[in-house]
């Protein structure tokens, strides 16, 4: 039987580990397949930092990754891929070129540096170790959300921003996940209030079961932001286990931006560095054209239910004036997290 | 005092022309710049049809246009922009390279060849007369919404889609408005309800003022298409009158798209060619950065908006077949068009 974590695990030969360092206030997540993945992606903010990005383009000739990985730590962070790199040299994976093979490792980052977490850390930043650290613990089962991993040091306009995942089966039986590390300029709730954006995509109160609001007002909708420094992107990645062209995962991920545009409101800031990742396993067989459609669609609302449980898992940084996370908000709306209870 | 029609044309220096042939069930509209605006543009559905589109780019050189075209009639509606440009030319506008002027005239299509209108014309299409019509028809003041110029042929997965529009001012007083032609695989509206979408960001019952529903359910958000061909592609321009650089013209356009997900269920599938065109008439001062990020969630609000309105305004067209207007649907719902009343 097929399992439901409502996690990106939930897809075969897909595993998460994460790297978190609560005094750092940051953290490594890694997705690593346990073949080579068809992949692809789409960077729609305005203030992006990755690593081997440009190959996801459909027209770029490498067309299958080992891992995707996400880190805080801006540009910095950007070690975390190196470190992931070098795990999965020690297992022997990576694109054969001759006699060597090269593991490739689309990374992109987010801006955590102003969180309130210890950043001095000297001329050899923390990400490359964490890298590894998350590869080595990489799982394909349960695995925890919120403020852990690159969702560590998230933070969005009104709540902790955290990592968040979700997934769900089409019509057809194919399988599609998202996950998301949440740091948005904008905001995931809805005005001043505890509902999320993405209520109404959410399956079995996986963030809280509010609903929105009966009257959202103009007040509601106008802009919030976390502030005009630079803080910002949420970065995740739609998986599936059919079997797609790297045009094809392109396109799940332009539709999982759609899904931050409907969790998160504004998203795609010229601040955001906003990015999706996208793959597809191949273990099941190839959708046929309604089959595709129902994919994209669920690829929009996988990833807005992830970005909501991000922010709805999180708690705050044990750190001098960390940001209030949603369940210390409103502890009498929240419930104990219970993961793998999607239909 | 400033106009307040709710449309694209409150932006000083913008005027809007639209063609239509009921008998053909399509036709275009054109907007016309008074003088070269600062302009950019993102495509991010999977199947675009498009004209002097590639200039858009940041990194390309011309960073001016003096129109922007939509039109129905697929690919054989690209002629339109030519009408344009012979209008233009007559009025002696364009890009000027040494003794010549060359108008520059960025278009969109969407696909309405199989909405029941007549569609046999010959060797010569329609569309480049219809292009010099709208041009022509061009006003900077009111022009009617739904069934009409580029939004006549466009349908949705639910009702007859149409040509919309909404503006905005930012608290910096800096003008925003969108026009769209919504021609959408997906739909604007809730599940088998009247309820739109773009609800929490209606101003004025402009499209019904309905809200959104009390509940929306999964069946609600499931997949809903017009069905399995191609006849889709929603087209959008966002204008400010804010002095923007090219790179924020564009940014502009992506926050245009995150209306669009909001506003359509599902936007961007890889059968839609949705395209966001963004001007600036730089008639007003160049914003500061909070100014921009403003100006940035208003391109995602204002889209929204007249995507709604498109929807809203529609009348069904005088072919058998033809798709069904929510107003014939929810007569009871619908007020009479009241253009002009936006605080």
């Amino acid at each position: 039987m097929a399992r439901v974590l409502n996690l990106i695990t939930d897809i075969e030969g897909v595993l998460v580990g994460n790297a978190t360092n609560f005094k750092l206030g940051s953290g490594v997540t890694v997705i690593v397949f346990d073949e080579p993945a068809t992949a692809s992606g789409a960077v729609l903010g305005g203030a992006p930092g990755g690593r081997d990005t440009a190959l996801l383009d459909p027209s770029m000739t490498v067309g299958a990754v080992d891992a995707f990985v996400f880190s805080g730590g801006s540009a910095f962070g950007l070690d975390a891929a190196g470190g992931v790199q070098a795990g999965l040299r020690e297992a022997g994976r990576g694109f054969p070129v001759g006699d060597v093979k090269v593991p490739i490792v689309p990374q992109a980052i987010l801006m955590d540096l102003l969180n309130g977490g210890d950043k001095d850390w000297g001329l050899q930043s923390p990400y490359r170790e964490m890298g590894y650290e998350a590869f080595k613990a990489a799982t394909n089962g349960r695995f925890a959300l919120g403020t852990i991993g690159a969702g560590a040091g998230a933070t969005t306009a009104s709540f902790k921003g955290g990592l968040g995942s979700a997934s769900a089966v089409t019509n057809t039986g194919l399988k599609i996940a998202a996950i998301v590390a949440v740091n948005a300029l904008g905001s995931a709730t809805v005005g001043e209030g505890p509902h999320f954006w993405s209520a109404p995509f959410e399956q079995n109160a996986e963030f809280g079961g509010l609903g929105l609001p009966s009257l959202i007002s103009d007040a509601d909708t106008c802009m919030r932001l976390k502030g005009m420094n630079t803080a910002a992107t949420t970065i995740g990645a739609i998986v599936t286990d059919a079997q797609l062209t790297k045009q094809e995962a392109h396109r799940l991920a332009i539709m999982g931006h759609d899904g931050f545009a409907r969790a998160l409101l504004p998203a795609h800031l010229p601040l955001d560095g906003d990015t999706v990742f996208a793959a597809s396993t191949g273990k099941k067989p190839r959708p046929d054209l309604p089959a595709f459609l129902e994919l994209c669609h669920f690829a929009t609302t996988v990833m807005a239910r992830a970005i909501a449980r991000g922010v709805y898992e999180a708690t705050a940084l044990p750190v001098a004036g960390a940001q209030q996370a949603w369940q210390t908000r409103y502890p009498d709306r929240a419930r104990s997290p219970k993961q793998g209870d999607i239909a």
